[in-house]
Formats: C-alpha cells, sequence, structure tokens
C-alpha cells in the first residue's frame, strides 16, 4: 500500500507492507489525516519512530472481529494500550508503560491507505459531523482536556500563549466557558475571524503581569513560557499544553511563593469532542489552509510549516 | 406615567408617580421587560412587594450624573446595594443586608415606562445584542452561575430537573462544557429543538438512580428536588435554582453519608452572560411565546402561566 513513512528521512512509499490486526484490532481505511507539529518533530527523528506517520485521522472500518463496526466511520484513540497491566485495570490506559502510539512510537500511523487500531480505541462519528470536521477530534479533545483539569469561572480571565493550531482550538474552548479570553500570538493575518468569534487578539502588551486567572502555554517554547509566567497572578493556573521538544529549564520557586498550580495534558477526552463537533461549537473550517492528496504528502509536510492546518486526502 | 403594579392586586396603573433617582443612581426607559416566575409569585403576594413589578429588562438610560451613559442601552443587575456596610466592602453587595431589589424588595421595577437603578448596576449592551436577546441577561447571568459554583468537567453528566425557562438556559450552559446533558421535563411540546441543540430530553424514566455527576433542580417543588435526590451519584453535586415559595423538608442525612454537595445559587454575573450573548452561545429566540404592549401586561400575565418567556413592550 501507500503511506508517508519516516526511516531516517521522510519520504512516500508506494509497496509498504499492510497492518496485520491483532485480536481485538479493526483495519481501518483513513480519509483524511490531520498534519500535527508532532508529526514534522518525528520527520526529524523525534521519538526514534520508523513507519507511516500520522495520529489525527477520520475513516472506516474495513475489517474487526466485531460484525457491528464494518462499514462504520470512525476516529480512533492513538494510545493502543496491553489493557491487563496495574496502570490498565486502573483505567489509565494511555499512560500504561507498555502503550504503542499511533504514527509516534511502534505503530504504523494513518498518512498509508490502511491502519489497525484496537476497536476499543474507537469512536463512532455522529452522522452530522463531516470528515472535515471530525478529523479534529484528536487535537479537540487535546484542548478539551484543560477544562477537564481545571475549573476555569465564566467571570475570570483566561489568556492563551500561541496562535497556532492547538492555541485556536484552545482559546475556543475557553470561549465556552463565558469567560473573558484573550489568544496572545504573531500571526495578525490570522486575527479577523477568531476575534469575531469573541476572542481578543493581540501580542500581550497590553496585558498586565501578574493579572490572568488561567494562562495556557500553547508556543512549547521558552519565550512563550516566560510570557505565561509573567501573566499569571498569584494562586492561578498555568497550564501547559505543549510537548516541550527537548527540555527547559525553569525556575518553579516564584510559583511555591505565589500558590500557582502548574497542571500539565498531552491527550483528551474523544467522547466530549464528539459532542463537541456535533452541536458546532468550534469552528474548525477555517483552520483548514489545504487538503494534498497523499501522492504529494512530502510537499504537503513542507506547506505545513508556519501554517495552520495541512490535510491529506486518502480515500 | 403606566406601570404593571401590584398594590394587593396586579393592575396597570396609569398615573403612577415617576421614580426619582437619588445620588448615583440613572434613570432608564426600558424597551422590553420578561416576565419570571418570581414575578406571578409576587402577583399572588410573594415579598409583600408593593409597587412596579419587573426585574429583568433592557433599556436605554435617559438621566445619570454620569454623562457618559446617557443615551446608552444597558441591562442592570437587580440588586442596589447600600456600597457601606462590611458585606458591600467585602464585594458582596447582592447579600447586602440594607439591598433593595428591582421590582421585588421596595424599588419600583421595570414594567414601567421608567426606571431608577444604580449606575454602578448597569451594564452596556454590545451593538450586535438585539433587545430581544439582551432581555434575557438577568436569567442567563443566573443560569451562568452554575459554572461559577462548580467545576463541570467534559467526560461527565449532567441533568437539569425541569423544562421551563430557567432549566432551558441552564441545560444550554451545561451544554457548552462538552458534557453529556439530559433535560427532564414534562413538556414533550418544547423538545424538538433542544434536542437538536445535542441536549436529550424525556421525563428521566431511563436514568439509573444514582448515576448522575452533576444534577441541577429547576423546578422549584418537592417532586423535582425527589428526581434530582434520586439520580445524583455518591460524591456528585446537587445544585438548587430555584427559590422554594414556602419550604421544604428535606431529610439530608443521606447527603452526608453519600458525600454530596448541595450548592445553591440566586443571581449571576451579567459581564459573562453579555459575552455568552454577543458569542451566540445560546439560543434565547425559541425562547419567547409572545411579546405583548405594556397597555395589555395584565393579559400577558394570565398567558405566562406554563408557557416560555413572555415579553413586555414598552417603548
Amino acid at each position: 500500500m501507500r503511506a508517508l513513512i519516516f526511516d531516517g528521512q521522510l519520504r512516500l512509499a508506494t509497496n509498504y507492507p499492510e497492518p496485520v490486526p491483532r485480536p481485538g484490532e479493526a483495519l481501518i481505511r483513513p480519509h483524511l489525516a490531520g498534519i500535527c507539529a508532532t508529526d514534522r518533530e518525528i520527520a526529524r527523528g523525534y521519538m526514534n519512530f520508523r513507519g507511516a506517520l500520522g495520529h489525527e485521522f477520520v475513516g472506516t472500518v474495513v475489517e474487526s472481529d466485531d460484525e457491528r463496526w464494518v462499514g462504520r466511520r470512525v476516529v480512533g484513540e492513538i494510545n493502543a494500550a496491553c489493557g491487563a497491566c496495574p496502570t490498565c485495570r486502573r483505567g489509565e490506559g494511555s499512560h500504561c508503560p507498555h502503550r504503542t502510539t499511533l504514527g509516534i512510537d511502534r505503530r504504523d500511523g494513518a498518512m498509508a491507505e490502511l491502519l489497525a487500531l484496537p476497536v476499543a480505541n474507537l469512536h463512532l462519528v455522529p452522522e452530522s459531523v463531516a470528515d472535515r470536521a471530525a478529523v479534529f477530534t484528536e487535537p479537540l479533545a487535546a484542548a478539551l482536556q484543560i477544562l477537564e483539569l481545571a475549573h476555569v469561572r465564566p467571570t475570570e480571565r483566561a489568556v492563551v500563549v500561541g496562535d497556532g493550531k492547538l492555541g485556536i482550538l484552545v482559546a475556543q474552548v475557553l470561549r465556552l466557558m463565558g469567560c473573558a479570553v484573550h489568544l496572545i500570538g504573531r500571526h495578525p493575518e490570522r486575527w479577523d475571524w477568531i476575534e469575531a468569534l469573541g476572542i481578543k487578539t493581540g501580542d500581550g502588551s497590553d496585558l498586565a503581569d501578574r493579572s490572568v486567572d488561567v494562562v495556557v502555554d500553547c508556543t512549547g517554547n521558552p519565550g512563550g513560557l516566560e510570557t505565561a509566567r509573567r501573566l499569571i497572578r498569584p494562586r492561578g493556573r498555568l497550564m501547559l499544553k505543549s510537548t516541550f521538544h527537548g527540555s527547559v529549564e525553569m525556575n518553579l520557586t516564584p510559583f511555591v511563593v505565589d500558590e500557582i498550580a502548574v497542571l500539565t495534558s498531552r491527550c483528551g477526552p474523544f467522547e466530549p469532542a464528539l459532542r463537541v463537533l456535533e452541536r458546532r461549537l468550534v469552528e474548525t473550517e477555517r483552520l483548514i489552509e489545504a487538503v494534498y492528496p497523499l501522492d504529494q504528502a512530502e510537499d504537503a509536510f513542507e506547506a505545513a510549516r508556519g501554517r495552520l492546518k495541512i490535510l491529506l486526502a486518502i480515500a
């Protein structure tokens, strides 16, 4: 089959072996896959990954032990847990030490004509949610994890640092709380439609030090983290959404003095994300900058640099 | 001026004295006023109120010491606090023991050609929010208070008991969290458009005992409270939104055993409510069943029984 793989370099393979589903796994034909910042890091050697890339997808089940899934349109959680270890038995499969992760860690991903995932990872896509929206389920779930971790009140002020794909989704989720939301970034060309949603945008220079109740850093770079640290009020909540590639040194003593909670998250809940898409509570269409066919996946990766969402059309 | 008053009976007065604003108060000409369940109780003698009814309104400032307010379109918080007592100095003016309350307690209300309120109570209405939406600011603020009190997570299940005006607003606010939301009521004729928003409706018989994370009672009657008590899970949060007219006996021991938090609220925050209206996050138009001119206010009160929102058009 065709697949976009990394084997020391990023390339389109035309004769890559099809995945062989294990017991309990389904075989899925992806329709669309999204390119995310993590994919671009993997293409530079992150995680020492080898195989087909891609973890954001929507597709159709073509094979499963459980006939009820065959022919259904699905999205899938990316961590394939063992299901048997103490961590899994506590219901925390996304932290299973034996897990593989779709397109990220020892499991071929979704930028291919077929992928395999445990049936336990799958979620049906409601009929009213189009493929172009459903492909955002995984990053939207990551954004919703903010609300799972912390109580953000309608009377509070929230700031999101970073106006990339994830930052814009996080700001949109915070907007639903009724609270004042500011998105700080460096891409004024993206701000008009975001402002129209009731989210203030800017470079953050108008925001007073130590004035913000909830700050979410979506930049993953030391500059963004420094901005977040400057803005957070005593007793505020600072949330870190991005994977920091490499280590970031940080003096935590001021946080202790100011009683600031530092909350971190990686993956989020899929069912709420699908409900939010079904209720049309977030704008995803404006996040899509281009759709490339799988055959032009290498060009798509090049185009994804510094852009909003680039999708791959597969089947 | 004309005003709908209660002086032992409900009647339209045509020569009622105009309010005389005290220092710091503005004189406002209401455009629309909403009839709420509390108004109907007042018309039956609740609070021993005497004077012009009405606390839900949108209007234009016609007179103020502060010229910047004159001509502006406003909504207003209903509790007029003294501003000087220890409660007010703690920032809790809505609990000021010396407060008067618009159309509810020793202050003439909004179902009249003019009303007076402290400038400190006023909020500008954003241009994009029409009068027919802005008139819902007060009840929507009351609904948003749910989110001020408790952390409702996207992965949780919330149930609202009571499909009246307030219950439908509360369900719509909970819907924004991404959580599963059920509205339990007795008015199937109202459910189609509510279901289309992603809110499940029904009589609650399909919901298992002790299965719900967050239950909000918006009925204010013992039957509704009993349903809420049946559904709430151990360690869940039970919220009481309605004013109980008269006392309701309740054995609290099971709550202690099950570690259930009982949270209550009355008024809510206006600025978040205006942001939610500006962002078009809740449907208010479908809540309006009829608009009556002030001259037909007595008929409007009669029509409001068992109906959704009835508005009075004043100026």
